[in-house]
């Protein structure tokens, strides 16, 4: 459980943590991987999500999956590229967020990955939360709390266990 | 600033965030760019350090600086990449933080940077500090202070002000 004040502080300067999906590059299942190649040398990230054709989120894809794919045996061919999509190569099963998701999963969640797919009840992409917005959060609130807040120790429940066992 | 005892939480479960040298891939500045091509397809992470032949930091290198170099003109060709090394590729100029950086410094720097490369008095490399390490001790901070802390609200100093104007 995040504590209310702690919750208000981390979402003072902003409604959510949400990059909205139309400043968040991303890819087509169907797109060719030497576009997709193209499109990840460019975006300056690591990895962007993958849409099917009505804006469904379906999973990742990073340069890491397509050079994978050039690398055959120490020999590096561009020529392994032909005739795939994106669909062959991007990562799917991967961890994604309801828009309506609580704080604490998305803080949990974010532990293990860079950003988040967030996506509507219709599982239709509607952005992405990443590490980077929650510590811009984090900055505020490590900054703001003992400003505004005296911090009271409440009364130690772990001494009381002792005399009980 | 930031208080002492939101401080020690955060730092509660670890001594520092530092992932030391030795569990970070690396790579040599004079490196030819189809091995580095190869050790970061495997490493998984979308940028390393690159060090100088005494283990100086130098800069950053990524896929996405290699692939670039093999991009030209919508045309993909490896042949790019004959004669080049990281030196040649690599982001120089980079942050970084001494072993001995506040908190503070090192919280506002990983807001524009996955993660950042630690370095001694002699520009050593001696490990990363990286946003997943500070997310896991987020996660610590907001769940344990309102379970361990009143927030007791200051005098309000911007009230007073109105009274001096």
């Amino acid at each position: 459980m995040i504590g209310t004040t702690v919750q208000e502080l981390l979402l003072e300067n902003q409604d959510n943590f949400l990059v909205p999906a139309e400043n968040v590059a991303s890819l087509l299942y169907s797109n060719p991987l030497d576009h997709a190649l193209l499109v990840l040398s460019k975006v300056g990230y690591s990895k962007i999500p993958v849409l099917d054709k009505d804006d469904r989120f379906v999973g990742l894809i990073g340069l890491n999956d397509i050079v994978g794919k050039m690398i055959d045996l120490r020999k590096i061919d561009t020529d392994n590229l032909a005739g795939l999509t994106v669909a062959d190569v991007m990562e799917i099963g991967v961890d994604y967020a309801r828009d309506d998701a609580d704080l604490e999963d998305i803080l949990h969640l974010l532990v293990n990955n860079a950003f988040l797919p967030i996506v509507n009840s219709e599982r239709i992409f509607v952005g992405i939360i990443t590490r980077k917005e929650v510590l811009k959060a984090t900055n505020h609130l490590v900054h703001e709390l003992e400003k505004r807040y005296s911090l009271v120790e409440k009364a130690e429940k772990k001494k009381d266990k002792l005399f009980v066992i």
